[in-house]
């Protein structure tokens, strides 16, 4: 007798890029967009202070000294801040508290695969707006989605898979617009150039139905350890925090590690610098290697393999559909793919469209990406 | 605008119990359960091993190292094995996955109050069965939840807040007969004597509709840390593994930790023996202060306070209702805990039918219960 509802049977789950956990190998990880530097030396002083007491009783149910850290570093209040396991918990929750099943989710074409995966859960429709090709946001988008009935739409800025920022005046424009809730998820924030001026967190006092999500992940080298944020009005906050959330959804070391790694921001705004110089140097050899790239923000890079490539890794390149955005073939972006996990490099693919003849590559450190380069010069050759 | 959905909007949050966060101050915490001992030095040890780099990766999203630890544990396959964040998280996983948001949640009444305000969330209808007077379930329990079109089931065994075990050839009849998922909610097992040799894992391979839940917080000493799991037939819990649960729902500390802790459960079943003989000498204290107490397998004990009780700490005891099981008033109860607390000694009190007139105390270290025993002679006096 079958059990699972009707839409969880129908579904298929999100899939997470390959963990692989051997540590005795050499293997260049560059495909799920961790931060290549480690955390900061007091979040591992943190770790060791530690006690056996502090692990027997529960933790602070609402995390109240994290909450005002980091109400402080973002210039908020604490009734502003909600931590998560993770900024995926967030973006559940979000689905959780602001949208009725029958409702749309709307979200941009493509983004974040977790996306439309989290709308299946709750057997919501999924309202999509196609991307621009310059991976920019349509002028109609809220427009759009108004229309289609969305009570909460997904940004993720910078975009995810392409890196592209989308500056805070237009998103405060969107929310305006928009009838529903606005998620904007800043998973890759911490990473876009200070020149750039973005800052998006203001708009929670400006406007009701923005939040936003920051993720300890990638900026502080904490993808271990689970912990994102929300920042938003208090009319959006307080019911995830008093009503939907688990009631112990953040453990006890993941708040102190994360209280110690906002304490020590200055540190893992190092790594954010190396990570865009080490960005520009990237995309500089890839667009020598022949490669196009999409203007990046975050910590990877969007990148197109032309069609003529692969020829020597696999089955003879076909071509049919010459190098246009959105190929449906495609087929010579996996043989790299593939080529380069053989060399123990992983890049992510997605087999999408308009992404089918794309790699999405997480920006390493310095050696990681001479070895990228290194066996895409042999790959492609 | 309210964006809450109207479910949202209308329910209270679960209202977990104090944490107060204080060092400094002696208190003797007896509200929630957790473990009075201190984690296995294994456990501590594996703390100290995490490295920076352990921090920086993603943790394996499908927590294969600590399924199997679990499965050997169990003598189950890894694919019987879920952990989740905290046994809660399984709670919620287990109605996400296989209850329709119109489909009612079954449920004996009283017990862990988590459980309807996980179907307000679900906006799912409660289907609530009494409890016999001694806490047992009455014998049309499955029927009446059958009647009310329930597709899943909470059953908390050892029953919280009494500590009453039902044993397992009873779970396993009224699963027969469920035609929903009945979930074990067995957070409080590993307290039970091993006397009574209760073991409800075998039904998970007879039973195609039986999900068990075991928890790490209270018989590991881990609330900190937020590690419960899942044991059940492939049939349920792949659905949540690989599709309903968020991808890396478990952090690296809590799989590294939680591994350590089942590999030397010995030392914690050192922890349970020593419960259960306080859980003996307190239930004979009690008993010898005139309340008293149900029969409990738990960690804690469900204490009757008599209506001439507390007549020193508050109003004067009005006793209209008599000592009667399921007196309405109960005044004295919440004196007691008041009284108690002004003492920083911490227990439970539920403003809940048939509880106003009790306290849920948990069975503390010898020290601890010394506490609670010469307050409460002070109070009752």
């Amino acid at each position: 007798m079958p059990y699972e509802r009707p839409n969880i049977a129908r579904m298929t789950g999100y899939a997470p890029g390959e963990q692989p956990q051997e540590r005795t190998q050499r293997l260049v990880k560059l495909n799920t967009n961790e931060n290549p530097y480690p955390p900061a030396k007091p979040i591992l002083q943190a770790l060791r202070e530690v006690t056996g007491e502090d692990l027997r009783r529960y933790p602070p149910p609402d995390a109240r000294a994290l909450r005002e850290t980091l109400a402080e570093a973002h210039g908020v209040q604490p009734d502003n801040v909600l931590p998560t396991n993770g900024g995926d918990e967030l973006l559940r929750l979000a689905v959780t508290t602001f949208v009725e099943p029958s409702s749309p989710i709307g979200m941009a074409q493509p983004s974040y695969s977790l996306y439309p995966v989290l709308a299946q859960i709750h057997a919501s429709p999924v309202a999509r707006v196609a991307l621009n090709r310059d991976w920019s946001l349509p002028d109609d988008f809220a427009q759009r989605l108004n229309d289609a009935g969305a009570s909460l739409t997904f940004v993720v800025n910078p975009h995810a898979p392409s890196g592209r920022l989308t500056d805070a005046d237009r998103l405060a424009e969107i929310a305006r617009r928009l009838r529903g809730v606005l998620v904007i998820d800043e998973a890759y924030a911490d990473f876009v150039d200070p020149d750039q001026g973005y800052d998006a967190v203001p708009l929670i006092s400006r406007l009701d139905n923005v939040l936003i999500l920051r993720s300890m992940s990638k900026g502080y080298s904490l993808a271990g350890l689970r912990l994102g944020y929300a920042l938003g009005p208090r009319s959006l906050i307080q019911p995830m925090r008093t009503k939907t959330k688990d009631s112990y959804n953040t453990d006890v070391v993941a708040q102190r590690l994360a209280t110690a790694a906002i304490a020590h921001r200055d540190q893992a705004a190092r790594s954010w610098e190396a990570v865009r110089e080490q960005r520009m140097r990237l995309t500089r050899e890839l667009e020598l290697l022949g490669l196009s790239v999409a203007p990046s923000q975050s910590n990877f890079l969007l990148v197109s393999v032309p069609s003529d490539a692969g020829e020597g890794v696999g089955e003879k390149g076909r071509g049919e559909e010459g190098g246009g955005e959105g190929g449906k073939k495609g087929g010579e972006a996996k043989q790299v793919y593939e080529a380069l996990k053989s060399k123990r490099i992983f890049v992510r693919y997605f087999d999408q469209d308009r992404l089918r003849d794309k790699l999405r590559i997480t920006v390493g450190a310095p050696q990681d990406n001479d070895a990228l380069l290194r066996a895409l010069r042999e790959v492609l050759r």
